[in-house]
Parts: structure tokens; C-alpha cells; sequence
């Protein structure tokens, strides 16, 4: 694993987060969020890849009105390094920028590594070796790789791979031929899924040269490549283009409809951080639960997941619960329940209390 | 009812309200809250008998380290109307003095209400009315009088005064006689004053004149008046007088002793505001249950009483919380055990986090 001058990095940070109101908002995504008083996200995902390509070769794909918050949490990065779409079209004309992007910078062998800007990994060493053995089998097959994350629960929240016949030792690690992608199961099959090990997490992160994808693209979204092809060649055109673009996902679009797929078996303590009770579990321990707090009292209290950063917080008599304190912002809210924050944002959108959003 | 040139009014303003944490702390106590928002109890409390005394003649007893809040907030008081204890005595001493202070101004004749800092009334023209009537009746008959709150629930936290013979009527109103004052009683107890009609709460509010206050003081604690008789021939002094003034309260050291006491009754819709339940009933009506805030969103909640001035507060699938936000701490209890606070306070305190207490 190292610094291998033809990797580039794109990171997907159009994402709005809003499972983490009252913290996040339109403005300050959850990818812009540091959940634990550190590194925000988005900042955590740059300096995860730094010791594999320098800031020269990330590249951050988002929208307007968060472009700021991003520009400004990564100081690092060269300002043409953040793409900034018209309006969002879903993921495949997304990466398809980042492909021709590339390409114009690197060239057609140039490795990409498409990476979320707003998950947490555990062992960051174990993602590098992961990512870094999924660009040897990108350059070495021409398939286009995904990083396949080891399942630890029955998630009925993620897509899955079925795991196929054996794809070469790439780096010390066996990769494997994707046999097909598996829409999200139900709890059952779920079960099934970890007990029997033949499946994986789909994760969204992926690995390819330039000129696989290009001809994934051109194969299976001939009009979405023409427009790209379009843009590439009158990059002041983007805000004509961009907004012509078929609005289709890249898992959809282009990894399952793909002649050949292979997977990076990967367990590096992988998150989504869905939402606050799955953030909790990166908090500290504290007797109120889960806790980012200056201090914090419980009296017959527990459980909960609180994040005040730079408050106290007594508890008296309640487990739990959710608690988020921002400036202008309370939530208190049942733990089962943590799912019906989007509904409190239809609510506040209803009222018109848009600087809340 | 009407200003009489004779009436001056004490406001005693020594107490911590540590019931109100976090909103009330060491510098800022309770009678210092706006609760709803707007004029803070002490603030309502002088507004309250400005009809009857002009500012020149109403009196503030407090300590030290809530004075200058407290001078903050009644720009309209001469600075010489904030008499400043050294240390607490309890409310006999404090009463005391300002006997002797009235005395100095307004001689021996004058009357005197002393007053809370820190409760609520409804309707400001029946307590006037009220305290001119004891005022009449101070003057007409050299008793001490106090007034006498028509029970509204059969309440255990208070002391009863149980009525004894008619005794006169001053300003068209029948005042009695006290046969005697009754400790908190238990529930049953409670349950028969409130049936029986034949006691009132003690509210702490009470009317003489400076002369008969200066008797029954010289007659039951002639040691503590001995005491005050020399802080009034050398004001300088009283900081080596008046820490040597013997611990007790008004209520046991004068009033239960006293030969002759009478009470006028009063239902003015009186609430000493003992806590945030209390408070909760002057809160606006809210979604929520009772709140003061910029706005709230309740999905399968309520029946909570929130403080969180200016903030957007939602809550989701809780019931019954006492919910309390300041820039610095934010608690989360139980309505039923909102009187668990002081215990949230020890712990601060055990922690050192003094800037919270």
C-alpha cells in the first residue's frame, strides 16, 4: 500500500443528511458535521485517503449551497477540485463527471477510487490496504471493483453482492467475481445472509480505471456518456449539460448492469452513521449514555444518546432518549423514534421556518 | 385603596430558588427569572405595589452576590433602598432591620408590608385592595396583620393560619382574628382545612405598623432587638452587628408569639411558584404542554413544560418532561421528579463545576 501516482480519489458529497436535524441543516450537511468534537466527516474522509493520493488528486463532487461549508472544512484541496453540480441528477451522472474529469487530468489509465463523504471507518490502515489491493485488480482486469464490507448484523437497510468464483490475488488478497447484486432483503433472508457468508455489503465505494468506466458508461448509458463526452469537450457548458443528464444511480446504472464485477472482501469497521442512535456509538461513554457534552448528570437516567458539546446536561429520570442541543435547536425524542426527525423537518417546512431547515 | 403617604413596602429578596436550576443560579435566584418571557418576578413584585408606595418607598433586602442582578433590574430604586445583608439570618433579623430602616425614614407611625420577592398573582387589584385593607386595620389596631390565602388544594407544603374571632372591618372587609398557626399538615389533615373553610394559607405577606413591629420584637426576641437598636445608632456597624443576630424565622420568632395577630383574608391568585411544575401553569399553551419558546413541534408528545426562550424545540414521542435550556446546561427530568434538582445541584457542586451552580 502507498502513494501510487495514478490514483485519484472522487468523493460524493451531495448528500443532505437530514436524519441528523437539528444539527445538520441545507447549509451544513451531515457530511460537514463532526459528531464526535473532532474531524468533521467529510474532513475525516480526506485525511483517510491522504496516504494514498495527495490533495493534488481528490476531488469532491457536491451542490451549491453546501460547496462552501466543504470548500471551507478543507483548506487543502485546490479549489478546481471542487465540482460543483447545477442540481443533482443521482449518482451516475455524478461519477460519470468525476470519470471524464479524471481523465482529463491523468488520462485514460488513471485509477479512480469513488468514495461517500460521510461514513466512519474503524481501522483506517485495513480501508487503505482494502482500497489500495481494489486499484491493482482495477488496473490488472479492467472490471470495474467494489469494496464489499463483511456483514456483522442482519442489516435489512443495505444492498447486498452475492459472492461469485475466485478473481485472482491482488496485493495478498483473493478478490472475487460479484455473481449478482441483491436488492435489500427482508429480515429473514438477512439472517440467511450472515449465517451462510456468501454475501456482502454494498457499500458504495468502488475502484476503476478511467477507461473502464468510460466504456461501462458508454455500453450501458450510451445518452448520459454522450452528454459527459459533451461536457468534457465545453466544460463552460455545464450548466446546460449537467441538467440533461438521465437521473439514474450508479449502483443501478452502471455496476449492475456491468459484464464484469469483482469485490474487495473488506471489514475495516465500516459505518454509514444512519443516523443519531448509530452516531451514539461513536460518542463517548458517559453515565447519560452516548454522550458529546462538557459534563453530564444522570439521576435514575441512562441510555441515551446526547450531543450538547459545551453544555452540561442533567437527566433526571429518563432513558432512552435522543437529545440534541444546537444554538436555536432542541430535539427530544424516544430512541425508537429517532427515524421521525424527517417528519419534524416536514413540519418545520410547512410552517415556514426555513432557517431551520 | 389608594397611596398613603405612610406605606412602605420590604421586598425580601435573599432567597436562591435552587429549585429553578439551571435558569436560577447563585447570582441570578429566582425572584431575578422572567418565567414567561417577560418582567422578572421581582420586577412584577415592585410594579405590583407601585399604586400603593412610590419607589422611594419600597425596600429591597437581599444578598450580596444577587445585589447588583437585583439593582439591575430596578433602575427605578435609590441605591440606598437596597439594603445589603452581610451574611444570612434567616427572616427574623432581616425583617428587623428593616423596621428600624423605615423607622429612620418614616418614623413610628409608618406602615409597613413585607413582602416575597419571588411569587405570582393573578389579579393585582384584589392584592392592592387587600394589603390597603391590612394597612387600615395596622393602623386602626396595633396588631400585626397578615395576609390570609383562601386554600385552593389541599396543600402539604405550607403553614395554616386557623381563624379565630371576627376582628373589625377595615375598607369594607372583615378581617379575623388568628387562633392559632398550624405547621404543614399531612394529606388528611390538608383535606379537612380545605373542606372546613376555617384556614388559610401563610403566605408570608404581612402588614404593621413600625411601632407595633418594634414591641412584639423587643417583647419575643429582645436580644435580636438589641441588637438592631444599636445597627440603628450606627449604620456603619453592621457588619460587626448584624452576623451576631440570632438565627430564626419571622414566622416562629414574632408572628406565632405575638399577643394579638390578624389576617385579612385574600384570594388573589396567588402562587409562590415553588418549581418548574408551578411555573408551568404561567407558561403559554403549547403543542408541546406548557413552553416558553420560539416555536415547538410535538409528534406524539406533550404534556411537558419547557424554557427554552427563543429556541425551536421538538419533541417526539415523549410525555410528561420538564425540559429546561440555558446557554450552559439543558435539563432533561421527569415531571414527577422535578424536585430532584437540588439533588443535580450537590452533584455539581461535589464535582466542582461551580460556574454552573
Amino acid at each position: 500500500m502507498s502513494d501510487s501516482s495514478d490514483l485519484y480519489v472522487i468523493i460524493m458529497a451531495g448528500g443532505r443528511g437530514t436524519r441528523f436535524w437539528p444539527r445538520s441543516r441545507r447549509s451544513l450537511p451531515k457530511q460537514c458535521l463532526s459528531l464526535d468534537g473532532g474531524r468533521t466527516l467529510i474532513q475525516k474522509t480526506v485525511d483517510r485517503v491522504r496516504p494514498l493520493a495527495p490533495a493534488e488528486r481528490v476531488l469532491v463532487i457536491t451542490a451549491a449551497d453546501m460547496a462552501g461549508a466543504i470548500a471551507e472544512q478543507l483548506p487543502e484541496l485546490p479549489a478546481e477540485n471542487i465540482l460543483i453540480e447545477p442540481e443533482g441528477r443521482n449518482t451516475a451522472p455524478c461519477v460519470g463527471w468525476g470519470v471524464v474529469e479524471v481523465r482529463r487530468r491523468g488520462g485514460p489509465d488513471a485509477v479512480i477510487a469513488v468514495l461517500p463523504a460521510d461514513h466512519l471507518i474503524e481501522d483506517e490502515d485495513a480501508l487503505r490496504a482494502d482500497l489500495s489491493a481494489a486499484a491493482a485488480a482495477a488496473r490488472g482486469t479492467g472490471a470495474l471493483v467494489t469494496l464489499g464490507l463483511t456483514p456483522t448484523r442482519p442489516e435489512t437497510g443495505f444492498g447486498y453482492l452475492e459472492l461469485g468464483a475466485p478473481a485472482g490475488d491482488w496485493e495478498g488478497r483473493t478478490l472475487r467475481d460479484v455473481a449478482r447484486f441483491v436488492e435489500k432483503p427482508d429480515a429473514q433472508t438477512a439472517e440467511g445472509y450472515l449465517a451462510g457468508g456468501n454475501h456482502l455489503w454494498n457499500a458504495g465505494m468502488f475502484v476503476f480505471t478511467v477507461s473502464a468506466a468510460a466504456a461501462a458508461f458508454a455500453e450501458h448509458l450510451p445518452e448520459t456518456w454522450a452528454g459527459l463526452e459533451r461536457l468534457a469537450a465545453a466544460p463552460d457548458a455545464l450548466a446546460e449539460i449537467y441538467p440533461t443528464l438521465e437521473k439514474i444511480s450508479f449502483d443501478f446504472g452502471i455496476m449492475e448492469r456491468a459484464s464484469r464485477v469483482i469485490t474487495c472482501p473488506s471489514s475495516p469497521g465500516w459505518s454509514d452513521v444512519g443516523g443519531w442512535i448509530a452516531a451514539g456509538e461513536h460518542l463517548p461513554e458517559s453515565e447519560l449514555g452516548r454522550a458529546l457534552v462538557r459534563a453530564g448528570v444522570a439521576l435514575d437516567a441512562g441510555g441515551c444518546v446526547v450531543h450538547a458539546p459545551n453544555k452540561l446536561v442533567a437527566l433526571v429520570g429518563v432513558q432512552d432518549l435522543v437529545i440534541v442541543d444546537t444554538g436555536d435547536a432542541l430535539l427530544v425524542c424516544r430512541a425508537d423514534q429517532a427515524q421521525r426527525v424527517r417528519e419534524v423537518i416536514e413540519v418545520l417546512g410547512a410552517r415556514g421556518l426555513d432557517d431551520l431547515l
